[in-house]
């Protein structure tokens, strides 16, 4: 069973944003055995987007659309997709109302414009969208689905996931696909990829492993195809079990999660507090976890001392430290992470402190050169790390870094976790 | 003159990388005057692949092809192609001694595949690659040119800088476009609508304007065609012009920016500090600012306070306070924002308390509920949102909406900003 993604909108085509979308899409329907035969891109324009929906009617047995349902004169998506499928709009009174709350809510006058949004193809059935003002659609058109979602990221992945994939998983005709994702930590890709190499030779034909990397972790998929869903279960758990013996101490979980949510869970289990002391990372790391519902049970806050000065007055780093060795070195992240587990009072404690660039490098400290310390139960670790030129990418990964040392103290010093294999 | 892009690579299909290279392609392309009609990605199967140019053909006067030209067996582009064009591949002893120089320095052993590098289409002009073994290709195809370029981004950028751009600007028939993008925050995309309505229903027909919209901010995207670039440049600033003065306050910039950079270039033109205290949205005003290179210039640090303990000892905020109004008070934050400006001596600090949710709400405090408090020279300004369901958008939002505030203040307090229009 194949789909097709068309996503509508001037500003894919002028470069102005990156389409994330239709890799999540495609993720999401791959792994329920829909794949994807064509990613077409088209401008706000009628005519483009009719000769595109004609042409992947003709390949695929079903259609998601994104983008061009706003508000403004712009979006052109809903009047062209009623010229399509030859039926008219209707204003839902169920999409109506919702609007309204939502602008009763925000206490802001509604417009004409704002009632618009609850009009919808009146072929479709409508995919209701909690988040936002503009419904998703249902169409069946020549027996096949046309789903059609707004384009904000967040809003068209709560209707994919709570309206579309549900009914996409009732289809007849999928062949049978399994995923199993693990994550793992603190090892390169290319190392892992050795280190696994007979087991990858090794694995049977309808089963393939890919190695998706991101800065300081790297998930591990497999990917079965066959005629019974259990036995591919069962198959792909036996070679996790492999690879979970292999890559010991850097095997973070057999599932497709994080390391923040790994680290949390942990803690919150075993009633551990955390804080952080972030100066290159500027608070991403206090970022990466309070995104996390429930993370205010483990996590106490963060110092993001981006100065010297800070640095002194919140975590007590000694003037004299800083004065002989600066404020990127392992002196200094050891003061810092000593001084919030004792000024916050948690048990455990984050600190880096780098030269994330682009500027601010020197011969003996180059740009990318980061310290990071943990102190815990038993006292601190520190190590430094020498990541590159992008100041963006060295933020990511020392926030990686950061939490996968974190992981591995909390290992040695409150035993091997429990998540289940 | 327009152009389309096709991808090729079943690694797009499963989501497992974003296709970035297409955005960039098209920013570059409509910067010299070529439109994208589309962008197409299909997977690595030659009938798909021809159908993929036979299609764009017959829309677009010049076709860029990326992806699929490296060593391994599911790599199918240059065979695709030969069939497509009609041509043989030949071995091309400058790209070979090239493929060879680099397996040379790293001491890597070079086998036939990676020979087979230095095979081009014998129609083609070859697009030499300096920074990778795989070559790009020009080939002239019925009057039309096929770009063809590896898909490794780093690659693709180097070759279309290099070798393409300059070729594309000596083509004749090059339609003059010009973008000018505004950024505006604080008022909502379908408001902006009505208050520039009129502006928008007098656009020429060759002007056509865009709304852009994040969480907090929208920008403004107006695209002029015409037969005279200069002239295109004047037409969208004088009309930039009007909508700057009918959006008045919430006019941030007359360019493609961002909130963080402009209160960042205003801060640190005037030698002001700002600090930051964090509760609900837990470090991410912080991790934006400092994201941005030279913010250690005016950013000294963030208080992430997600216990009501922290916030007592590094923003000094009173247990009485926060037994009889609750941390998510106005009270509270504003507290806070007088904590964090007088403990870090800044000149400006922001601070936020709300419900991010998904739980934690009540009846009078409803998940979405954030008070947000700028302290700055004469006091402090406080505000209550109510916003949504969503933790990561609560987040968004309340980060835009405080730097928003901020950036309020600033211009009340500190006068007009002097970003030229």
């Amino acid at each position: 069973m194949q789909a097709e993604i068309i996503t509508i909108g001037d500003e894919i085509l002028i470069g102005q944003i990156i389409d994330t979308n239709s890799a999540w899409i495609a993720q999401q329907l791959n792994a329920i055995g829909i794949q994807i035969k064509q990613v077409t891109s088209v401008a706000d324009h009628p005519a483009d987007i009719i000769v595109a929906l004609t042409l992947a009617s003709g390949r695929a047995d079903i259609l998601l659309i994104t983008g061009g349902l706003g508000p403004t004169k712009d979006d052109v998506t809903k009047q062209t997709l009623a010229v399509y499928f030859d039926c008219d709009l209707r204003r839902d009174s169920k999409v109506l109302a919702h609007v309204e709350s939502i602008f009763q809510r925000s206490q802001r006058p509604m417009l004409e414009i704002n009632r618009r949004q609850a009009d919808v193809l009146d072929k479709s059935e409508v995919l209701f969208n909690e988040v936002g003002t503009a419904p998703g659609m249902w169409v069946m058109h020549k027996e096949k689905p046309y789903i059609v979602m707004p384009g904000v990221p967040f809003e068209m992945k709560h209707i994919m996931t709570e309206r579309v994939i549900p009914r996409l998983r009732q289809l007849e005709g999928r062949m049978p696909l399994w995923h199993h994702t693990m994550l793992t930590g603190g090892i390169g890709e290319s190392f892992l990829a050795e280190k696994i190499a007979d087991i990858e030779a090794a694995l049977p034909h309808h089963i393939h492993l890919a190695y998706l990397p991101k800065p300081g972790i790297v998930r591990l998929r497999l990917t079965a195809t066959g005629d019974d869903l259990e036995t591919l279960k069962t198959e792909t758990q036996t070679i996790a079990n492999q690879l979970k013996n292999r890559i010991g101490e850097h095997f973070l979980a057999d599932e497709d999660t994080s390391l923040e949510i790994v680290i949390r869970d942990f803690m919150q289990q075993r009633g551990l507090l955390l804080a952080t002391a972030e100066s290159c990372t500027g608070g991403n790391i206090a970022k990466l976890i309070t995104a996390l519902p429930g993370s205010s049970s483990m996590f106490e806050g963060s110092a993001v001392t981006y100065s010297n000065n800070m640095k002194m007055k919140l975590l007590d780093v000694k003037q004299e430290t800083l004065d002989s060795h600066g404020a990127v070195s392992e002196e200094t992240v050891r003061e810092m992470a000593l001084g919030a587990q004792r000024n916050f009072q948690v048990d455990y404690a984050i600190a880096v402190s780098g030269i994330a660039g682009p500027d601010g490098g020197t011969p003996e400290k180059p740009v990318g050169l980061v310290w990071i310390a943990v102190a815990g139960k038993n006292g601190v670790v520190t190590r430094d790390y020498l990541f590159g030129h992008d100041r963006a990418i060295n933020i990511e990964r020392s926030s990686a870094a950061a939490l996968f040392m974190l992981w591995q103290l909390l290992n040695a010093e409150q035993g091997k976790h429990h998540r289940s294999i």
